[in-house]
């Protein structure tokens, strides 16, 4: 047993007593990372990788499926590069890692890490593109980012993330918009497909935007104890970019015209969201679709004769099948093996012992509700389709109710200073449309605009903070 | 046509008359990559980076099916952390590039970008191992490594560049010797399987092994002017990182042991290695099997009736049968997609014209030999697995040809040294074993050791360098 196995059985902390340690100890304790000694800088251990990829996986098909091509730009750019676009300077600048030495000597230019690479796709763009028959650019990168943050958190918040990260130019705005929103909507549904997680979607703020974008779209997503999480945003660039960086083309007819652009990024944050939004207070809860182990066989009084065979066969079957199964045949307890299948979140266990083995049948345990069926072993295989599709449903209804029961409606600016202070999840209010009432609300709760929605409700005419005239219903609420 | 584009067409350098601008001009002009503003960090276009992107496929399953894990360590490490393995400091620390400022503050302690990780592998398993039932644990993660390098090139030696480090640490020196030597299999059969690329598979010898490393094995190849490039390499650590950084467990015997560990890492370099094995004066020449096209469609006289509808139904077809298919109907000429579709290496293009609907036939070029056929429209995707197999199969003869032509004995010093200076290609000589030989070779003609042959002759019974008692037969070049 390793030294992090012998604390795994113990109990974490409590999920409503404790939300951000029993985070940590789910984080740590389902072995999905570990800390070290670089401040923010964490490792990503094979079970939370796994998870990572299995997210890659869906969305790189979806990418290329919409015809996008994947590329890497260099991890450094050169700060006079970084320099150029002076709303993303003053969005990103203070938070770089800069490389001031090279080969034992002091560099002549400083080399920023890359927190994101618009500059060095906008450069790349500048020279590859003079006519409209070289449009539209769709590229994509996966990488890590680096941004200095003071305070950071396993997934949500670090100093270094793994994302990927979008850069396209087309000929026209409409075309530049329609790849926002399709951006986005892959986006919704990597929550609704693979994460049974339901994002609300809309249109970030200004306020709230992207440094140097137009317009942000964003995929919000409530955690269990009731703060929200950005985790996913699309950006409209119109000709900001593109203009600092000249990337302009001959048009069809002759004329010299400036390329509309955008941007998008997920990141690893995704890991954290699964975990807050499903975990529960034996630890880590995994929808079927992305779980890195989907089925669990763990043999009772393996010893005995015909056990282990039988558990083999099982695992060969469902195995060929398709599904990602691991049989644990180890020297642990099946107490203990139950307790770390729990603490991973695995979506089924199956447990197989000599007396199950008499009647044909073994027992089935789903991880999100801990319900236990017999089921006969022949019957298995056939029946895991619909099991894995049960579950994701069940669990993307449970988290969509949970949204929905802690989504409350403010008609007056006391109402949602009481529902922020005293209720967990979003509030809606009408906004009108000025930075200044978004200030006050942030200074007076803390809460902030997490978008506005997509899909509207006409609350009022007027603006509860300041009483001028409402121009749209906002979502707001305290996130991370 | 792209800036880029409109220089594709014109002629490259001749492979023959510059090999050096050559293999630049196929690099550029076949859209594999661009240079930067920063010295030595190239970006990896659409064309180039799919390359790599079949590589790791092949790879990343290979791994998984002997058991690896994929994770993912920091892009940072404290320099404290760095200095910790003396062999490893000296070898690597000279081409660091260095983090000195986060946040806009100066840092405590300075941050070295990953030249490699042996280091962080290294710290994290002495958190996570404590018995024997923690072990092997077989590690790998892809990412990018920073190396600031005086002189660069595109693929071969750059100061970033993309790669996998496999790390794996084992409880029996036996088992960490076989994972070195599996390893070493699975990269020489990425040749064998995917690149057409015969290596020369053997051990380095202790002047050339990696820094820390008691034993380094490698993957060497041929390029077409008679220059080695080692392409992958393994390491057997022994015990030394184990003990520096004190990876212990508890042995089933209760006793208290060090682990033994193995690394092993293959590089975006590969990339290079293609172009110069196969490439010719017309550009690339791509193996059809890590080819990211494997075949191109033209239609000739493309406005004429029923060729569009031709090539598309054609498309369908071979893209349906799990083939990697493009149709080329932009309003280019069919000259100029002929010249691309060279330089871009597709190994099988497809034309077809109006005369060729009405025999029901089309025109099959193959790219390695420039060979046409008509062949039956019905035939063709039936006929394409047996293409593409015969293909990859005789550019790999070509280029074990090649080995085999430039391999040379030598018997005398004198005869090594003539071969070296007129000859392109491997030099086989006997060598005492004494480091105080290579280093006089390496003075005398600029060849080094690429490797002591698994296969070896016995050429003579004494060092024709020095006249002392021969070893081992080695293999000399002049190398990349």
């Amino acid at each position: 047993m390793s030294k992090d196995q012998t604390k795994l059985v113990k109990e974490i902390t409590s999920r409503d007593a404790d939300f951000a340690q029993w985070y940590t100890d789910v984080c740590r304790k389902a072995e999905l990372m570990d800390y070290t000694d670089a401040k923010g800088f964490i490792i990503y251990r094979p079970y939370g990788y796994a998870i990572w990829e299995n997210i890659q996986k869906y969305m790189d098909f979806e990418f290329k499926k919409t015809g996008h091509e994947n590329v890497y730009m260099p991890l450094l750019i050169p700060e006079s590069l970084f320099m150029r676009e002076a709303d993303h300077v003053k969005g990103f600048a203070p938070e770089t890692a800069i490389v001031t030495i090279g080969g034992k000597e002091e560099l002549t230019e400083r080399l920023i890490i890359r927190p994101t690479s618009e500059v060095l796709f906008c450069e790349h763009y500048s020279k590859i593109v003079s006519s409209y028959r070289d449009l539209p650019k769709k590229y994509n990168q996966w990488c890590s980012v680096v941004r200095w943050e003071k305070t950071t958190r396993p997934f949500l918040r670090g100093s270094e993330f793994l994302w990927q990260e979008g850069h396209t130019i087309h000929a026209t705005e409409n075309e530049a918009r329609e790849e926002v929103l399709g951006m986005l909507d892959i986006y919704n549904n990597v929550g609704k497909d693979l994460l049974a997680i339901p994002f609300i979607t809309g249109k970030k703020t200004d306020k709230e935007k992207f440094a140097g974008a137009e317009e942000t779209y964003t995929i919000e997503a409530l955690m269990h104890d009731g703060k929200a999480l950005q985790s996913g945003t699309t950006h409209y660039f119109g000709t900001g970019f593109a203009k600092a960086f000249n990337i302009q083309f001959q048009d069809k007819d002759g004329g010299l015209k400036t390329v509309f652009q955008t941007s998008w990024g997920l990141s690893t944050r995704l890991i954290g969201a699964i975990i807050m939004v499903h975990g529960d207070d034996s630890g880590l809860v995994l929808p079927p679709y992305v779980a890195p182990v989907q089925v669990l066989i763990v043999p009772i009084q393996q010893h005995k004769e015909g056990v282990l065979d039988e558990a083999n066969k099982l695992f060969n079957e469902i195995n060929n099948a398709g599904f990602r199964v691991r049989l644990d045949d180890s020297d642990k307890s099946p107490g203990w093996k139950f307790a770390e299948a729990e603490m991973k979140g695995i979506p089924v266990r199956i447990e197989l012992g000599p007396r199950d083995l008499e009647n044909g049948e073994c027992v089935v345990v789903t991880r999100y509700n801990g319900e236990k069926k017999n089921v006969a072993i022949s019957a298995v295989v056939s029946q895991l389709p619909e099991l894995l599709k049960t579950i994701h449903q069940e669990m993307y209804d449970v988290a969509l109710e949970n949204v929905n029961n802690n989504t409350r409606p403010a008609l007056t600016y006391d109402e949602f200073k009481d529902i922020i202070e005293h209720k967990p999840g979003y509030v809606k209010m009408m906004w009108c449309g000025e930075q200044a009432c978004e200030d006050k609300i942030k200074e007076d709760t803390t809460a902030t605009a997490r978008c506005i929605p997509f899909v509207q409700e006409h609350l009022g005419d007027t603006c509860p903070v300041c009483g001028k005239k409402a121009v749209k219903e906002v979502l707001f609420a305290k996130a991370y």
